[in-house]
């Protein structure tokens, strides 16, 4: 039995971005593992970062971020709600960010769950990143939903290639902590499809879901980024 | 005399960040131009996108962002504080987005003006796109600062490429909505040099601030992204 952090990112319940969230949350349970669903938009979570992180104060004249996080973090000084979250990534085997793709990288709600959480000290610096990252040995996965069909996204345009529009996530937040990323699930398109389009989605989702603790992660970039 | 947005999005005042997103306002100011400054942090922006974005309502049952966004469009039906936000970027020639490289892209309060500014129908949508893209022949740039020095983000390791974390931003943003942009202006490693290195650095961005308005754009990205 492993624990499984669903951090989820879309405004509308009824949506099928929340619907493939929903199901991870539904077959990941059946199979016995814990799972954690942290709804951002149910849960109305303030995604702007400054003095709000904290109850601490080391520097009361001038905000740095990261002489605040490396005081909080030696005087149990975090907000209550970042500290919840923090528990929670802390506790997790598998880390999944589920959103719909708004320009092109997550939506402002998950950036600001990242900003805000992923502190200095507590979970990175003093060499920690990357192979000597903090969460070495857990994994980490995009479920996103797209507005356009994947071959706009392939690198022959009109948009940036999937690989390209995923690194500052999968490189720059997952492989920076420690985590290895899984191969991303993507509904493409799944606004202009039928409800017989997206059950096949939902399914495929619902097959990929029976392996992803023991499923094989992405390999490091082989060329250079 | 151009009409220059700058839109800046740091939580300190006296950072070196905010120091240059000054420096721009002074010296654009001085050289005639009308120079807008949308200080994200100083107006409390909320970067949260849902049913706040409208005060007009297209489907009550089920929120999905680009319906509202249209019928938005057709019944001056925005938000007040967005309204404003996008009579600003009409009115501009050139958009400056400023902001401290967060998790290797913008922080959530700039996302999340991007993510509630840019509506469908008004904006994009209807085969504007990219080469017809609405705001075509407007120009943007990113100014930016970073926790690590330039090396670091030239592809070689640790750090996805600048122009990989850019892509997002450049192409399918800027570009996307048919701005050209030009090359970003950034201020490496910021925190980790002394007053004078960073002097030199204003210098140099006051330097580059004398031609923005008429240096040659980006070409567009001959690789495949």
């Amino acid at each position: 039995m492993s624990n499984i952090l669903i951090v989820h990112a879309h405004h509308e319940p009824k949506s099928f971005s929340s619907a493939l969230a929903q199901t991870a949350k539904e077959v990941l349970t059946r199979q016995g593992h814990e799972v954690v669903f942290s709804d951002l938009y149910a849960m109305k979570f303030d995604p702007v970062s400054d003095r709000r992180n904290f109850r601490s104060v080391a520097n009361p004249d001038y905000l740095k971020q990261q002489v605040e996080e490396t005081y909080a973090t030696n005087h149990n000084g975090f907000a209550a709600d970042l500290e919840t979250e923090m528990r929670k990534i802390e506790a997790c085997d598998l880390l999944i960010f589920s959103f719909p793709l708004w320009w092109f990288s997550m939506p402002a709600i998950l950036k600001g769950w990242v900003d805000r959480v992923f502190a200095y000290d507590r979970f990175y610096g003093a060499g920690r990143w990357y192979d000597t990252g903090h969460f070495q040995g857990k994994r980490a996965m995009v479920l996103m939903t797209t507005g356009s069909d994947e071959e706009k996204y392939s690198g022959r345009g009109p948009h940036a290639s999937l690989e390209v529009l995923l690194a500052p996530i999968h490189h720059g937040i997952f492989r920076f902590n420690g985590f290895s990323p899984l191969s991303p699930f993507v509904a493409w398109s799944a606004a202009h499809g039928t409800d017989s389009d997206r059950g096949l989605v939902i399914e495929a989702w619902k097959q990929r879901l029976k392996n992803l603790l023991t499923e094989t992660a992405l390999p490091n970039p082989a060329a250079e980024l």
